[in-house]
């Protein structure tokens, strides 16, 4: 039998903390990765232009040989997994159902109130697929959208004190606002590709709060739920010396998509080819 | 002779700052603006990617009657001004030639150096149109990308202590860079549409790095190359209880469109007209 192939498809880099987790667990998966470049970020965008953008990437994806489609977005996942599950005839998984239940699994162990803060993009949190989701699962969640989040990750604003202490104080007034409002809240999930950079910062921000939370990141609870589903047996393991497989697609400058990608990928990203998807 | 048709294009809503000193210089014309939302932001865009998008959205307001085009946009005048020039038949204005003009004119008095600071998007920046026009002009421009501007505009971070002061410090971050490269420049180019919102704030920050400037608007400054075209003699004047003609298209949610617009505008914006450009 032939190695599954795994579409992943977001917006933009986000999507590579998902691959880089799927690399880790099933290294010896064909994998073909499709960034939108030219049309992010989504997560300012509406549902219906969200679902348009959604159905053209996955159908690529599953032109190009896909098996299964891991909707690497929470935004396209929140507004358009349901569309992309009728659309296609692959298996779809997005970010969303995995990262609630990995907030039900660290809720599970205390007696306390079962609630969590859910940061995300805007149109996640318009759409309230987390709420929803964590909703079905008996956790109260307080949504709260970050919209500077992203581009104080892609300005790369993470590492020197002068400007990491302006990430701090951003960081710090949405954990304010949202704690406001969830005072008992005793997770963090982090519901956007682009956080888990951020993570170490949250920490240290949540130490400066004194209100240490449980950090919970959907991409690589995403990562769990593919790996553990069937037919992914044969690939989980590393056979020595095999080369991982993975095509980059995107649909705006590869020099920047290799550049940042590289970042969010925690590895080099060459070999990227431009795609052109009408938009 | 009827009133001429001015077309109004941007990525978004910054182009509502220069159609804002478009309707006070010309209060008489019909104007149709189309904000591109569903693609924003072109400023962290690839060239090919906004010339395509930028001749879509000019064409689209030629086949709606303009007989003027007015790119509201800076990086879709950086990188898209000549293609757009060589498709339509019709008279396009940019906004850089009329900020670096007014520039000119702020220096013209003085007798230090003839530098400048433009603060801008990335790939307006990189496009390096300010610099050469400033060049032509015989002014020394430092170009600064300034990409987290346009978010924390949006996210309206401009008036409580708390938020501004974020906005404040980020400021001070990129215009400390800029003037390391420029100790001399004593003209600060806003070079983004949406940083009319941020003069106040800019203002306060050069002062407390003791380093006073003239900032030059070119939303501003091309309100009034436009307001002196030929063929705008009639449309000048306010006629006692005449209504402005504006008609508004956007590529995604109305419902932002008109609360942001608003902000941008600084009047109401209703009736808004959502348009699929296919992208």
């Amino acid at each position: 039998m032939s190695k599954p192939t795994i579409g992943v498809f977001d917006s933009g880099f986000g999507g590579l903390t998902v691959l880089h987790s799927l690399l880790k667990l099933l290294p010896r998966a064909r994998y073909v990765y499709l960034g939108d470049t030219a049309r992010l970020p989504y997560g300012s965008k509406s549902r219906q232009t969200i679902v348009r953008y959604a159905l053209e990437s996955a159908r690529f994806l599953e032109q190009q040989g896909a098996d299964h489609l891991v909707v690497a977005c929470n935004t396209a996942t929140a507004l358009a997994l349901d569309e992309m599950r009728v659309a296609l005839s692959i298996p779809v998984t997005g970010v969303i159902e995995p990262g609630a239940r990995a907030v039900r699994d660290t809720l599970a162990t205390g007696k306390d109130d079962k609630t969590a803060v859910v940061l995300a993009t805007s149109a996640t949190v318009q759409s309230h697929a987390y709420r929803r989701e964590l909703g079905l699962l008996g956790i109260e969640a307080t949504e709260k959208a970050c919209p500077l989040l992203v581009p104080l990750v892609e300005e790369g604003w993470l590492t020197d004190p002068a400007h990491v202490s302006v990430t701090s104080e951003v960081l710090r007034l949405y954990l304010l606002e949202a704690l406001a409002e969830a005072p008992r809240a005793r997770a963090l999930l982090l519901g956007c590709t682009h956080y888990p950079l951020l993570r170490g910062l949250m920490e240290t921000t949540l130490t400066t709060l004194k209100h240490p939370m449980s950090i919970v990141d959907s991409a690589e609870a995403t990562a769990q739920a593919v790996a553990a589903l069937p037919g992914m047996e044969d690939v989980r393991l590393q056979a020595a010396g095999a080369e991982t497989e993975t095509v980059f697609y995107a649909t705006d400058s590869i020099e920047k998509f290799e550049r940042l990608g590289s970042v969010f990928l925690g590895r080099p990203v060459s070999g990227v080819k431009l795609l052109d998807l009408g938009g």
